[in-house]
């Protein structure tokens, strides 16, 4: 059996091996670029944790899971243009080294690459791998218009919010352990399981991840404190302080949100002044802790035995009390 | 037996009718507005005139034709962000109609459709078809670069510009002829001399477009004459062009090529003059001859009966005598 580390090192390894076509460079070195840059190869660990949970076979599950990295890499590339990102894991964003054009299209080909790695899976069950693939792939693209929609408005509901990280975040975390389960020759009901586990998992990562950028410490996150709030981004935490707020509160918020010119330090201040009265922190804990036990909840009624989830059970405890 | 025309009508209707989300609609909706476009439909009619000469039954290809147009669709969507270009098929682009950041969202959840209803092949032959569709994909990206690359230089050799137009144009008319073919239960060797055909007569094609650009008539075309001349586009006229030149008519060009400031009438009718003493036209010509005859000679290695090739031929010779 695999654990984290070790699946996370395997896909590593592997993503070395991929063929890339050399020529035209133009369009190939931003995609080793973004191969290269690392990160913690969650999502393709995840298919290896699934695929092993069923099969000791893990090799049938190695091109998918790169196929799966190789298109959340490509979503980083895409968004950093929309967003307008200059950085990528401290690096320039591909749009920034290589010009913009070149990112539209080096994007496009990492995108197509994916599915021709997921194309990659064994025959009998290509079919239903290909299904999720690209269900999920165009629901990350949903979430993408989601969340660039949320810039041009004032307030969004909690409704609003927690679909678009769902679809933005949360779907891909679960397809991953979905794949990797049908990899392993899972039942239907076994992989629909996992893919809730992954889902809310995935939900409880992202709200995680709101509560570091105001609440994490920068000497351990590596990131500025409260850009988010500097940047007026529909949080969770700012959805739920509208939603309790009191009229002055309110008020004060709103002005924070629609303010031109500000003094950067006190707006984190006086926003997260107004977040710690309402207990936004307390309620955002909650919350996460929800979406915890219900993931938890699906990986109990998976019908493994036991001691071959607690790799997951690790995973799912080491993203809950992760401080960066 | 289907005619292109019935093919094309098929593919109309049959486009109509495929599933499109509707939230969120700043996502979907352009991606309505390119497929209500129009078009020829030619590569989807290609697959499905391609099955069909192996098989009566064309209803399994008809959703991976549909995925071949959209995917042409999608790179037309994307390349116009690139090359700036405002117009597509007489109407707004999409990215002025609807932005750019929508523009590259749309185009990148229509390329991940396309492999979408490309999994709704038979599942058979869905690892193969995927694998052509694949490597063609990322050809057309590769020709595309290869394309972008043309314009920061000031002239490309008569081969680079070959593999740039078989990359960019010709594989995907190509593939869909072998997609069709395979949907259609072919031999593999069929299969290829289809491929064959296709790759010659998309040469064929583009050549055509080059010269129809500077010597069609503008009545007819619908597009303005020498347009290519004026943008210092590295055609195939201009390539012979350089090549055949004596130094002054070399120097003359290279005049125009690098020329910031220009009446646009002499322009164009300096260079035709040039290409006219040249013979361009009719060397052009014999260059597109040549293709039409090598894609022939690979449909009559084909091992069907002649009366069931009769629709590709009339087809091959519909694009070779057009003028516009």
């Amino acid at each position: 059996m695999f654990t984290l580390p070790e699946a996370q090192h395997l896909i590593e390894n592997h993503i070395q091996t991929i063929s890339i076509p050399e020529a035209p460079s133009e369009l190939y070195e931003p995609v080793r670029y973004v191969l290269s840059m690392g990160g913690k190869r969650i999502r393709p660990a995840l298919v290896i944790l699934a695929c092993d949970l069923f099969s000791g076979a893990v090799e049938s599950a190695l091109m998918p899971a790169v196929a799966i990295e190789v298109f959340h890499n490509f979503t980083l590339l895409h968004d950093d243009i929309m967003d307008r990102s200059e950085l990528r894991r401290g690096k320039p964003a591909v749009h920034v080294k290589f010009g913009e054009n070149v990112a539209i299209l080096s994007g496009d080909v990492m995108s197509i690459m994916a599915s021709r790695l997921m194309n990659q899976s064994p025959g009998v069950i290509l079919n239903v791998v290909q299904d999720v693939f690209t269900k999920t792939a165009m629901q990350v693209c949903e979430g993408q218009q989601m969340d660039m929609n949320f810039e041009s408005v004032l307030t969004v509901s909690e409704e609003e919010y927690l679909t678009m990280i769902e679809l933005k975040t949360a779907v891909l975390i679960a397809a991953s352990l979905k794949i990797g389960a049908l990899l392993g020759g899972s039942s239907q009901k076994d992989a629909e399981d996992l893919y809730e586990f992954g889902k809310y998992l995935g939900m409880a990562f992202q709200l995680q991840d709101d509560l570091l950028d105001t609440f994490g410490d920068p000497d351990i996150t590596g990131k500025k404190q409260g850009t988010d709030i500097v940047d007026n981004k529909k949080t969770y935490l700012m959805i739920e302080a509208l939603g309790c707020a009191s009229a002055a509160q309110r008020k004060e918020l709103l002005k924070w949100l629609t303010a031109r010119e500000f003094n950067r330090e006190e707006k984190i201040r006086s926003v997260t002044l107004i977040f710690d009265t309402l207990k936004i922190r307390e309620r955002t804990e909650k919350k996460i802790r929800a979406y915890y036990d219900r993931a938890l909840t699906n990986l109990h009624k998976l019908n493994r035995p036991g001691e071959r989830k607690t790799e997951l059970i690790n995973f799912a405890s080491y993203l809950m009390n992760r401080n960066r």
